[in-house]
This record gives structure tokens, C-alpha cells and sequence, in this order.
């Protein structure tokens, strides 16, 4: 195949700018008042698939928000790649963090992106990274190098658990049906340091309830004489973790592998630093589980974390009161094996059972996902390894990502198909927090990649 | 003296409408956005005090929100009434559940309140207690019934810690002399069984912050390998009270008297239901330090309450999010001998010394003050049981009372003179929670019993 860089060099400033105009659609899935935004967002991202070059392009209706659907199909005996990503993003909340508004795309340059950065919600996860592969798909399109079929599925619920994909999937085999699933919604170690992430940790995520008193009550008159919910959500949660900061859930490591000394070893020779580590987090140490290292902690380790907590009096000034209710979001990241619903009804069942006379307590899953891993000798794996060689020109480092993509034990169970995971983002971009952004030559990098890949893997896939 | 109750009758409809109009001006002190409520609900009650027949009133400016002053004197020889209020109230919040809006007072009859009771916020805290010694002076002077000397002092930031009495009290300590306090802040044991609060709890508040991580991280990424301050602010919390529900701070206990058997016994006269003191809370059991009575944790023994908590995501569904900060606001109950000072010290330092490596913490004095006890034997406190017996056939209970009036122990040391607290409110009243309400009979019984505290009290000190 032909270079692709010098056709992106010319199209570059166009490149950059539809990635704008759709990172200006506050396409927030979690909050309801953004759901015109999130249909918009489906409408633009099914445009630009017939723009650049689809032939077949739905927006299809589910339960929830559209499923994009696009294919270019070249050839009835030729391998199929498909391709997923989403359309939607976190909510921007903290507002006050941001230096520039969420939802009003500005370019700036950076120490790691001294070419600039494009900040903005979903700059990187996953607007940027899915919009690459339209903008490989049109390159390859127009200059006839398109060596196989390519299927895009994007959908619109994958930050609040992709509850409408499951049944999408499921009706759909016949059509999703392929020979690899490419997606691009992870990170990669360092803007010189190509990687491919192999693993990917399960989830199970949780709200929790405790009732006390019902109403609130004076702590004057009360304080010290009823349960405060506060005072005993914070004792459970703190329960929840022993001494190490083990998880104290009976059953919870049940199904967890330890990994063998080499590949422990394997795993400790991707660079890192924990100086810059913690520099960069402006933290005086690390905390985790007794007995690993950070990088094993974040990834191959499960974990507990509350992601939100809040009950009684919290605005301005102070207040004496005892609250009727407290609340937290609480989330399990899970390795390989752990299945999510035995976890999630491990923790409800346990949860339950540590509450004191006094309080009730009600536990209500949100979602979650299996854990999932690729194996490195596999042809999706060696095409984008290939890749990545040429475009990078060094070998990618396999990589177990501490983060969920729980669509991707989905795609294996109803597809029968392996997913590569080609990430271009920095852990530094700052998804899922203020300030999100995306280095651009991380963006023009991926859409030069991605077409080798497509190269790599129809060789690879007919020589098999 | 006469007989009120004929005026009181007369007087009824006007008594509860004047109250009404008083209830419907937001005067919420902790949230600057009701100031101009708030002051003008001091211009209110100045009006009302000069309608009641002070010949003197002011509305005096402080550093924060006016304190309304009000005398009549007849006459140098006699002693002087100092009776104490405050015209601001709690924030109404949650909204949601209140039956009717906070601040459009309705009338409505309740199990405990057959005649019928006042629901607002305020109404018994204190804006309905404070205005029956406005009606009581009222009915003395039209009737020529007035034995002494009465200035009034009702403040507007009562709920917030009183931040700017202690400078009014030190600079016009000439001005307030008197020889007893009167106050109807408090409560009494039931409609049918008086009591006079003779002690009171101190209170030391504070808010804290951990912080983490210098922004919100994507939990996936660093879940498990950084420090997550709401966990670790649960862990904090855990850890201020130990297995049988004393408080771990160093030197918490160390003033603390231990009550003798006697004391303990007479407490325990008061008519109290374990049973319906659960049912009425919707409680299925209570909750406290071990070794003591529901009605000794909530009077004679210092607690530590959280009254409110907030961190990470709080809104709708789901953000996978390890945040950067997480708060809590902190208050504890103190008995007589805790200085308040002395404690916010010990807290700081030992919240601050629990915090682990990889987290920073901040502890934010909110306010606080010292407790309170009135000696049975005090004339003041004879005054007001020979009172109670004369309207309510019973001799009033002394009752040790949970809640903080921390100018109490303020008036002492700067006026030298004893508080008498009483009190006409119910526990069942829900100061400071959602439907607060105060019972027309109470309103009523505390304008007829006021008066003759005024007679008994002269009496008894021109007697001395």
C-alpha cells in the first residue's frame, strides 16, 4: 500500500476541524437533559460515515440511544474488519476545573504535545479515537486502498454501560459477522512508546443506600442516641478494605489468578516512573494493595473504589443535623474470571449482612462488565503489531489496561471474534476528568496506522 | 398578678397571624442568599417590639446580621428581665420533603397537636418561642402587669454560630445588665409534663477536606493505585469511634464527669418509651456508646456526628471516576467542662495525624461553644417552676437537653448572670428537618407562663 501521510498532511486542518464541530455536541448519555445533543451526535457520526465512503450507513433505533451503523463491502470473499467505537462522553462535571469550557474545542500545546492538543470532552474517549477510523476509512477509500470489508458500529451508551448493545448485537450476528473488531478507546504508554493493550479489567458498578431516622433529625437532640447514616455508610465502606487493602468481601478473590513471576517480570519492563508518576498526580505516595506494584495494582489487581458519596447538609455554612439518608456509587474493577454478576451479588449480599441494627440498607447495581484478554499470537494482534512498526518504527508493547470495555467479552461470546485494542491516547489526556484533551499528532498518527493494518491483517488472514 | 389567659383568648387570632406574617420572611443566616430576608426580618421584630410597648428599640448593625434590641424600664430599684432570642432559622432543605412550602405557614392538626400546630420553618425554632415573650410583654404592660424591668436582645445568626454576639455582649455589657436571662429555645418532655432545661451540651463544628490526587482520575486507569479520598475520608471517619462507640480522639474524654448513680437514677424518672421513641423515628433499633441510656447518650455524654458529606459523582447513572476531593462537615456534642476550643484542637491534630501518605488534609473550624448547667436551687429557676406549676398544675422536671446554646455560657462569663431555658417545644416539633411545626396550646401555654416568671421572679429577688 501507499504512504498515507502525505494525503493527511493535505487534509489535515479539515481533519482537525469535523472532529471540532462534533466535540461541540455535549453528547453527555448519563445526564437525560443532553439526550437531544446525544441524537444529534448519532446524526453527524452516520454523515460522516457516508461522507467518507460508506455504502450502506443507519442510524439504528434501541431501547436507548442509536446504534450508527456503516459498512463498505468490497468483496464477498474477503475478510471483514469491524470497527466499534462511541459517540457519547462523560459528563463534564466539575465544571469549575476546566480551563476552557467542556463543550468549546480549543487547540493548545502542551509539554507532552508541543505539535498542540485538542481540549474538550471526549476529545480523546472516544470522539477522536472513533474518528479516526472514519478519516482511514476515507483515505483508503479515495486512493483505492481499501484491501477488505469494513463494518462501523458506534454507539451512543457506552459511558453509561452500553445497555442497549447487548440486544443489538444479539439481533444482529448476520450482520456484524467478521474476522476482527478494532477498536480505539484505550491508551497507549508513551507518545514514542507504541503499546497494545492485551487485557482489560471487568466492572461491576453499584449505588448504595443507608437509611436511618426517617427524617432528619437535630444532632443536638439526637446526636449520639440513633445510627447516623454518615457516620455508618463511611464505617462499611471502610470495612470493605483491611489492613493491606485487601478487599474484605468473602468470595471476592475466589476466581483470581495470580500471574507467574515471568510474567510479573514481563509486565515490570514497560518504561515507567513513579517519581513522575506521582509528580504528575501532585501526591506525596502511592496506595494500594499490599504486595504489587502500582502498574500491577492498576491493572492485572482488582479493586474497590467509591466513585461518589453524598447525604446530609452540604451547602454553605453549617447545619446540626443527623440526615435519614447517605448515599455512594461504588465501583469493583475485575481481572480475567471474575464474573461480574457473581461479584456484584458477592458485594450486595455482603454489604447487606454488615449493616448494624438501626439503618437499612439497599444496594441497586448499575451495570458492569466481564474482564477480557488477547493473546499476543494472534494474527489481529501481529497485524497491528506491524503496524504500529511502520508508522512508530518500533515494536508495540502488549499491555494489560486497568480500565473496562466490558463490550469487548460481548463481541467475543455473540461475534466468536477477537478485538484488537488500538489505543493513541496518553494516560495524561485526562479522560473522565476536567481539561480532557488530545494530542493532535496522536490523532494524525492513528489515522495513518489504521490503514496498515488493514493491509497486514488481509495479507496475514489469506495466508492463513 | 391577674389572670392572662381571658387576654389571651381576646387576643388569640391576632397572636397567631402577627406569627404567621413573621414565619413567611425566609431569614435563612447560613445562606447569604436570603440576607435581605433576614434583615428584614429584624426591621419585623423590631416593630413588633415597639408595638408590644419597649419604649427603646434599636436595630443594632454587627460585622454580620443586626441583633434587635428592646427595653421598657420602670424602674432603677427593680430587677431587670434580659430575655434572649433569634429571628433566623435553619436552611429548609431537603425541600422535597416537606409537605408544604417552608415558608408558607399552615395550620393543621396532628396527633400530639389535637388544637392544631403551626407548620414552617421557624415556627418553634425560634421564631415562634422568641415572639410569645414579645405577646407576654405585650399583655403586661397593656395590663399593668409588668413587675420589673425588660430589655430583649434577638439576634439573627443563632444558626450559624452566633458570630457576631460575642463582640455586641463585650461592648454593651452596661446596656444588657439584668439579673436573670430569660430564653425559649428549648423543649419540654410532653404537651402534659413541663420541664426546664437546666443543661446544655456544648459543640465544636468543623469541616473537613481530603484530597487526593491533583484532578479527578478515570477509576479504570488508577483504581487501586492511588489514594481515593472518599475512601480514605470513610477510613478517617471509621476510625473516630471505636467498637463500643466511644470517641478515639486523644484526650476527648479527658474533662468529662462521669454522672454519680443518683443523678443517674433521677434522669431515668423522666417518663420515657424505648418503644415509641423507635416507632416514631421508624427505627429498628438504637444506636450509641455502650454502657449508657438513650437518654444519657443524647444529654450527659459528648458525640460525634457527621452532618453532611460530598465527593466524586453525585448526579445521575454512572461516572467511573476516582475524584480529587472529598468533604465532610464534623460535629461534636460536648459536656459541661469540654472546652470547645480544646477539642477543635484535639480533632484537628488527630484527624490530621490519622491521614495516610498520598493524601492531604484540611480541618476548617466551623464554630462552636461551651456547655452549660443551671442549678436547681437558683431563684431564676424556682421563678420558672413556681410558673409552669401555676399554669400546667405540675411541678416542671429539670431536664438535661442534648442541644448547644452556645451564647449561654457566654452570657455568664461576660453579663454574670444565669440563663433560665424555657422551654414549650416537642421533640416531635422537627426543628431543623423537614415540617417543622410548633403546637398553637404550646404558643398559648408560653405567653400565659411567662408573666408569672416575671412576678414569682420579682418577688423571690426583692426578697433576697
Amino acid at each position: 500500500m501507499q504512504d498515507p501521510s502525505d494525503y493527511i498532511q493535505q487534509h489535515k486542518e479539515r481533519f482537525l476541524n469535523e472532529l471540532i464541530n462534533l466535540l461541540k455536541i455535549p453528547s453527555v448519555s448519563a445526564d437525560s437533559a443532553h439526550s437531544q445533543d446525544v441524537i444529534n451526535t448519532a446524526e453527524a457520526v452516520a454523515a460522516a460515515l457516508s461522507e467518507a465512503g460508506c455504502d450502506e450507513v443507519e442510524v439504528c433505533e434501541t431501547s436507548g440511544y442509536p446504534i450508527v451503523y456503516g459498512e463498505k463491502i468490497i468483496g464477498a470473499d474477503l475478510p471483514t474488519v469491524l470497527v466499534y467505537g462511541h459517540y457519547d462522553v462523560q459528563p463534564p462535571d466539575p465544571l469549575e476545573l476546566w480551563d476552557t469550557p467542556p463543550f468549546e474545542p480549543v487547540i493548545k500545546e502542551t509539554e507532552l504535545h508541543p505539535e498542540g492538543a485538542i481540549f474538550a470532552r471526549g476529545a480523546c474517549d472516544d470522539k477522536g479515537q472513533m474518528y479516526m477510523h472514519v478519516k482511514a476509512l476515507e483515505y483508503m477509500v479515495r486512493n483505492n486502498d481499501l484491501p477488505c470489508n469494513v463494518k462501523f458500529m458506534i454507539e451512543g451508551e457506552e459511558e453509561v454501560g452500553s445497555p442497549s448493545l447487548v440486544t443489538f448485537v444479539k439481533e444482529n450476528r448476520e450482520k456484524l459477522k467478521n474476522d476482527i473488531i478494532l477498536i480505539s478507546d484505550t491508551g497507549m504508554i508513551a507518545a514514542d512508546v507504541p503499546s497494545i493493550t492485551t487485557g482489560l479489567r471487568g466492572l461491576s458498578y453499584v449505588e448504595v443506600a443507608v437509611t436511618g431516622p426517617n427524617r432528619d433529625l437535630h444532632s443536638g437532640l439526637y446526636g449520639g442516641a440513633v445510627a447516623n447514616p454518615i457516620n455508618i455508610l463511611a464505617k462499611m465502606i471502610a470495612s470493605l478494605h483491611d489492613e493491606n487493602n485487601h478487599i474484605t468481601i468473602p468470595g471476592f478473590y475466589d476466581k483470581v489468578h495470580e500471574l507467574s513471576e515471568e510474567e510479573r517480570q514481563a509486565m515490570a519492563e514497560a518504561p515507567f516512573s513513579l517519581e513522575a508518576y506521582k509528580k504528575h498526580l501532585d501526591i506525596s505516595a502511592v496506595y494500594g494493595e499490599k504486595g504489587y506494584t502500582t502498574n500491577e495494582r492498576n491493572s492485572i489487581r482488582p479493586t474497590l473504589d467509591v466513585n461518589g458519596i453524598w447525604g446530609g447538609y452540604t451547602g454553605e455554612g453549617a447545619k446540626t443535623v443527623i440526615p435519614s439518608k447517605a448515599y455512594a456509587k461504588i465501583s469493583m474493577r475485575l481481572v480475567p474470571d471474575q464474573d461480574w454478576h457473581e461479584i456484584t451479588e458477592l458485594f450486595t449480599r455482603h454489604f447487606i449482612s454488615i449493616a448494624p441494627d438501626g439503618v437499612k440498607v439497599e444496594v441497586t447495581p448499575h451495570h458492569g462488565g466481564q474482564a477480557y484478554v488477547t493473546p499476543i499470537d494472534h494474527i489481529g494482534y501481529r497485524a497491528a503489531s506491524e503496524a504500529y512498526e511502520t508508522t512508530f518504527g518500533k515494536t508495540p508493547i502488549p499491555q494489560r489496561s486497568g480500565g473496562s470495555i466490558p463490550i469487548v467479552s460481548l463481541f467475543e461470546q455473540e461475534l466468536d471474534s477477537k478485538t484488537i485494542l488500538m489505543g493513541f491516547g496518553l494516560d495524561s489526556d485526562a479522560i473522565h476528568s476536567p481539561n480532557e484533551h488530545y494530542g493532535i499528532r496522536n490523532y494524525l498518527k492513528g489515522i495513518e496506522t489504521i490503514p496498515y493494518f488493514y493491509s497486514a491483517f488481509t495479507r496475514m488472514k489469506e495466508s492463513e
